[in-house]
């Protein structure tokens, strides 16, 4: 299959959607639309012609581990020297280490492409990019002079080391210890799982950030620290200096992202530097997290575009089978399978849960730079808040429609989805990893309901809501989208009583906390995502009412808003259905009782 | 993961929902509850101790094709000779040709058991099953006496040859010829791709059915004809004699079941014999799709019982943080995870997919057995309508639960479900080509609606519907499962006029049909799955009443039924609304606008 950006939808999101120039003025960070096109257009051919070409390869050859050093697929380090003599390793870095300070809005655009290109090649510059955010937030002047500019440029690599084997998605369990030396640094020493690029062939240094316990840490959460642990030691000139003792134990053999090195690392008394405060560390990488997540839920956009051209292009060109209604290629043996009605279920299942996460994504990343970026404080906080109300949607909701839209693709291909070459499986086998790290889509759950709603008695969700009927009671007026506008006006009002139904109920039983919260965050997700495409619907049809040139892709949008309101909307029946099952069903059967 | 078939629970499905005994007196076979439990105990064994230990190295291993020699996976040589050795491989074969007869009530049980424990392993005789089936109903004698009886041992196997590369689900397109010769036997010639075991080293000869055209055959699948063309070519002593000229060109590279070898097989006039009429060979295919599809749906709910086994293992012995409620494990480092509701209702949406779906299955089985063998002719009329209109769902649905639990499992497992060492992963990898072989799950919708609902004008949905409402109401009079008939009772109700609904917009507009059909199909499996749900735990509600000694067994059954309803029957309501969105708004789109 081959990938392309999809940049008509992306200049729609950001130019006709959300205004991107408007955007940046306020950020006052002087790219025009100009500049924000070209950029785009860049990255595009980047993505499809240097990325993606390597992707199906990199699935077959994965990663080697031998005496210690890590061989990534071929392709990788000449695409790797590529991105970083380009600049794209330093889009989104601070411009005082020699970043270009590129918003999320238009980054993230870039980061969809590279992810729906390769995932496993984006893994190792996306963690990079979430050190460089913790080290400038949290590090010491003196470490920042001497690892992140190398860092920002992509020269040298960054990863989190957070998992062990007990220690999941408990972080409390963690066993990882520092013991202080005379110098200020620490010795680190423990076993890390699950790192991500943990050692490769690609940078000349990786840099590790690494949890890890002080000697008279307290037990339990509050006593993680977040050290900076290299595999060479910056030397004084900026190059690398000596090697560390820390070492790539093994590679694990993974369902997907089998270009990406996934790492067991030994630190055997590593030399380290905190990061932070001592016993601070989870708020160090807390931090960041918003980020991170972000970044997550953008691999499951890019895989859904990706799944969703590829069926696409298949759909097009198999032929099997002639319409119900009569033939339409009738020169050809049969007809091109978009014409069956399960055939178009299926694409435009895949192209508007794509196209209307492009919508949030683009809405969220909007709150982030504005979090970061807005001269008002008050409207960082505003934005902050609705951040973080939207950050585990994202997370969470994105992969999970990265893997169904994926499943989709194999489907629409038949028995040849099943078969490697073809590539639709093997962005099932990638997206799988997506709903698991960065914390589960289940732990995303959790923290939207228990932090993000019950935190603040649903009053951001609220605000979130409000925002929404405002553009939904707007779009009222227009007679050609009445129907959906009265859809939405229903789903908002039932939205805000579930949400004060669900805060009630959890307040009467803690445990109905983890028994609504997955299907809760799913309501959420498709309402919200509803709201969006009806905005998308509303400049669709003012652009066809202005007498645009380009009136099959507006004509287009309405068609898949009318599409996502009847046909994809309807699933948050189901959830709001089943999370009033409760929790008594959930908690009452004994733990022995579940087989025999 | 271990896999240990669930004995208990399939006693109870068997006996005390389906009386099996009282089904093999009707059917006159002579097996008794003592004979019964014996057979499945043993089968327990075989799966467990000498089929399932080789599932996880055959993923690893695969398939080779050296010198047009297939190898498989270390071990399934052993394995197979003792599934042969022990009369496994005969269970369900006819009397006459030495199987013994088995009713598919009994034998469901066992194959669910070898799909649970290896799915790669299994396919090779699931695949000779079939192929015995369209040659005992439609071969000549003089085929049926050089061929069968070594088919029903297992010493010999058989595979269907339909797909080629143009010829998918629209088996229209089929271009593989058959020359007639003065003999009477005819040149096969053609390729066929897709062949599951099309040439292996498990067996002395493998007998392909072959769907080919004759020269002077009608276009369309009203001129292909069924073939069975031998590897090696029946000697008049029982052993295999002349090699044919037909070989395997290449194994094709799969996301998963990499223990079966899936073939591409070319057959350059290869001696054949006709099956049945000419010209009628789909005709041939399809009395024995019936039970090639029951067996496929077998398949999913195999997988489904090794991911939910595989959940609840690690969800015992996984530590991770607290009770919301309060530590459960005090002397441990954290609490096991099946403490958090959010895990519970992961792994009792896995308990309660995979024992519904194991009810259902002994429910089409008991239909299958008595279609063919009920002493009134009557009594076989009524069950195989009953059976047609099952087995869709059965295919598509199973399959999809299978994709689902296997999925649940490996987010159980949080980041070590992707790992292949855990076994999870290979669960969702190797069920994914359920959904699409045998039929995509979207033709199984389509056959439901079209064939078996609007064929009849939805009457024998309406005789199920009615059949189930007999229970329901029945069970009205347990005050314990008071709140559960209501919501059944409001289910069929629900059901019934939706398929009245489905028929007349299906009736005003034929491209209802494809835009209905997949929502459908699902409706109508929760809705059905629920009504043997409640059967079940009204079953258990009279044994708890009877003061039985397993209290925890049955009380488990009540409180599984009881999250059944409450928190997975509610997705009937997303597909209804969804289904009632219309064909509309899959059909406006312009083909060309469906990207830019």
């Amino acid at each position: 299959m081959k990938y392309q950006a999809p940049l008509r939808d992306m200049r729609f999101v950001l130019h006709e959607v959300f205004d991107v120039s408007g955007h940046c003025a306020r950020l006052n960070n002087g790219l025009d639309r100009e500049t924000i096109d070209g950029v785009l257009e860049e990255a595009a051919r980047f993505a499809a012609e240097v990325v993606a070409p390597l992707n199906r390869n990199s699935d077959e050859q994965g990663c080697q581990l031998i005496d210690g050093h890590v061989t990534t697929p071929q392709g990788f380090r000449d695409a790797y020297r590529q991105y970083v003599d380009n600049g794209w390793a330093s889009m989104t870095g601070p411009l005082e280490f020699a970043g270009q300070g590129f918003p999320q809005l238009i980054s993230a655009s870039f980061h969809e492409m590279l992810m729906a290109a390769s995932l496993s090649f984006r893994i190792y510059s996306g963690l990079t990019e979430g050190a460089v955010l913790a080290l400038h937030r949290h590090g010491s002047e003196v470490l920042k002079q001497a690892y992140l500019e190398k860092m920002v440029s992509g020269e040298w690599s960054g990863t989190m080391c957070l998992t062990e084997p007990q220690a999941g998605t408990d972080l409390a369990l963690l066993r990882t210890r520092a013991q202080p030396q005379a110098d200020g640094s620490y010795q680190v020493s423990g076993s890390k799982i699950f790192i991500s690029g943990g050692e490769q062939d690609l940078t000349a240094n990786i840099v590790h950030l690494v949890l890890a316990r002080l000697p008279d840490a307290p037990a339990g959460v509050k006593g993680i620290s977040l050290f900076l642990v290299p595999k060479f030691i910056a030397a004084a000139d900026g190059t690398p200096g000596p090697r560390n003792s820390l070492s790539c134990g093994a590679l694990e053999h993974k369902m997907g992202i089998k270009g990406a090195s996934t790492c067991v690392m030994n630190f055997d008394g590593a030399q380290g530097w905190l990061i932070g405060e001592a016993n601070q560390g989870l708020a160090c990488m807390f931090t960041m997290m918003n980020d991170a997540r972000f970044q997550v839920g953008l691999q499951g956009l890019g895989i859904a575009e990706a799944a969703f051209q590829g069926g696409l292009a298949y759909a097009r060109e198999r032929l099997q089978s002639r319409a119900i209604s009569g033939p339409v290629a009738p020169d050809k043996s049969a007809d091109p399978i978009i014409v069956h009605p399960d055939v178009r279920r299926m694409l435009l299942t895949q192209k508007t849960l794509s196209e209307g996460c492009r919508l949030l994504a683009a809405y969220t990343a909007l709150q982030l730079d504005l979090e970061h970026g807005d001269p008002q404080p008050e409207a960082r906080q505003k934005a902050s808040r609705r951040a973080a109300l939207l950050i585990p949607i994202v997370k969470a909701f994105f992969t999970d429609v990265g893997q169904e839209v994926a499943s989709l693709g194999v489907q629409l291909y038949g028995g040849h989805g099943y078969i490697r070459e073809w590539g639709m499986e093997q962005l099932m086998r990638d997206s799988r990893i997506t709903q698991l790290y960065e914390g589960t889509n289940g732990i995303q759950a959790l923290d939207l309901l228990r932090r993000k709603v019950l935190g603040d008695g649903a009053t951001e969700l609220g605000a979130l809501i409000d925002e929404l009927a405002v553009h939904v009671d707007a779009a009222g007026s227009q007679a050609a989208l009445r129907q959906m506008v009265e859809a939405m006006q229903q789903r908002l009002a039932e939205w805000r009583e579930l949400g004060t139904e669900v805060v009630e109920a959890c307040r009467r039983d803690v445990q109905e906390i983890g028994a609504m919260s997955v299907d809760f965050l799913a309501y959420s997700a498709y309402v919200l995502v509803g709201g969006l495409w009806l905005q998308a619907a509303v400049r669709a049809q003012a652009a066809l009412d202005a007498g645009t040139d380009e009136p099959g892709f507006y004509r287009a949008k309405l068609q898949a808003a009318d599409f996502y309101w009847r046909r994809v909307l309807p699933r948050a029946s189901g959830h709001r259905e089943s999370l009033r099952g409760g929790a008594h069903c959930l908690m009452a059967m004994d733990e022995a009782d579940f087989a025999f």
